[in-house]
């Protein structure tokens, strides 16, 4: 997808929301338990419901991987179903040296149709570049984190005084561009995701962490949005585990539309 | 497996040789490709012709990944052939927020017997600990790697002039200890080993890079090995693929053995 395709749907939708399919077979409602796939099932409701208020769809890798080779059949049958014009984001946080890269690229970009793939900067270029390689594909590439681990290297600063992020934005713009990568900027500061909208202007940023983990999402727009809105503001709990009953399809639909309508309201404000 | 476990393993086999099973279906003879499965045909014979001269192996998760879910059960069914005794190690080089890094844990050392994970530093603690929560289960951490984008951040150095892979050192040595952690460190660099070592006098490094990426190693034993040895060495390419034809496992045994030879000796000097 390009980027003059996921802006022209932000606008469409009035929305810049990711939904977080982070299917945990412990926690989906307990009457999918009897299905033959119950996290298929799951996230096949979950889409239907909130396709109208989603840009994107986020599948944690980890959650089907736990599931063990019938897990990776779940998500890429869970992939297939997500409609065509809607991004989907494997978030995957990969990163290795270059042959292995690569092969991470094609598990998600050939063999699974993912629109896009979160990576780890810590092994450098090599890491990052090989998932630059192919066409209308991203990398999102972990900036800042809204992990409480985030302040362990992330804010360490050089000789020079800038933290280990901004050497990564810094650094990682040389290597791809703002139609081919974007920036994990968790929400839980909202004044570094304006220390990070200067360094990067034009990029998208993926932002976790509103909702649960307690980031605003007024100030996640307030220092984060650019004239293509450059936001994709992920919530996964907050949406999927609405409620455990049966009506979890109802209720995820309904909190996806309470945040689309803050977005349209944000994005009526400042774009 | 327990530190003592792998020590006296070593000891047995008079070798620290780690083999990567970098198992990649364009690489494997071509002979092989009519098989149902080529790549479990391929990893079973290197097992079993390398087996007497190594005290690991490595599956790089990446080339399993990259086959899709029938990939996974290929995983499973190569770990479960490794003889019980010598090490494992899946070099998946995960990490993520909490939550999911527990998943992730879950998924090499329950569902499939790995024991050990290699893990990024990026995220920091919460991204660690969940992997350390397993008994007799071991983290094996990027520090140093042995990549050309190695150097792009690894060696950034703090407002006090020390590199960051010397902070990942320091700081997770509060997260776990030498019964639980290793770490990754590239043998491209033989000097920087030593200071390595400096760092983590106890714990055992997971040493890439020596072989096709041109590191030496005997200076990895001269800088890096410790009284429990604490070094477990890879060859991946320079074993595996020694030969594209039907010989290839005769002939991986034969660099195997090379180099256990080489350590040996390496071992009875130092040791």
């Amino acid at each position: 997808m390009t980027k003059a395709e996921l802006f022209s749907q932000i606008q469409k939708k009035s929305s810049f929301l990711c939904v977080g399919l982070d299917a945990d077979i412990t926690k989906v409602p307990s009457h999918l338990h009897s299905e033959k796939d119950p996290i298929f099932t799951f996230c096949k409701e979950i889409i239907e419901q909130t396709a109208d208020f989603a840009v994107a769809y986020k599948p944690n890798i980890a959650f089907f991987e736990a599931l063990g080779p019938q897990g990776w059949e779940t998500l890429q049958k869970v992939n297939e179903l997500i409609p065509k014009e809607i991004f989907t984001i494997a978030d995957a946080k990969r990163g290795d040296i270059g042959n292995t890269s690569k092969l991470y690229a094609r598990a998600f970009f050939e063999k699974m149709d993912f629109d896009s793939v979160t990576v780890a900067p810590y092994m450098g270029v090599d890491s990052v570049t090989p998932f630059l390689e192919f066409e209308n594909k991203w990398v999102i590439l972990l900036a800042l984190t809204s992990n409480s681990g985030s302040m362990d290297f992330q804010l360490i600063k050089d000789e020079a005084g800038k933290p280990l992020y901004q050497s990564v934005l810094e650094k990682s713009q040389t290597w791809g561009n703002s139609e081919n990568m974007m920036y994990v900027v968790g929400a839980t500061r909202g004044e570094l995701i304006g220390e990070v909208r200067k360094v990067v202007p034009d990029h998208f940023f993926l932002v976790p962490g509103v909702g649960a983990q307690g980031g605003s999402l007024s100030d996640v727009a307030k220092y984060g949005m650019n004239p293509s809105c450059g936001l994709l503001v992920n919530s996964s709990r907050g949406i999927i585990y609405a409620s455990r009953e049966k009506d979890f399809g109802i209720c995820a639909r309904k909190e996806a539309e309470k945040l689309q309508i803050e977005m349209s309201e944000l994005l009526d404000k400042y774009l």
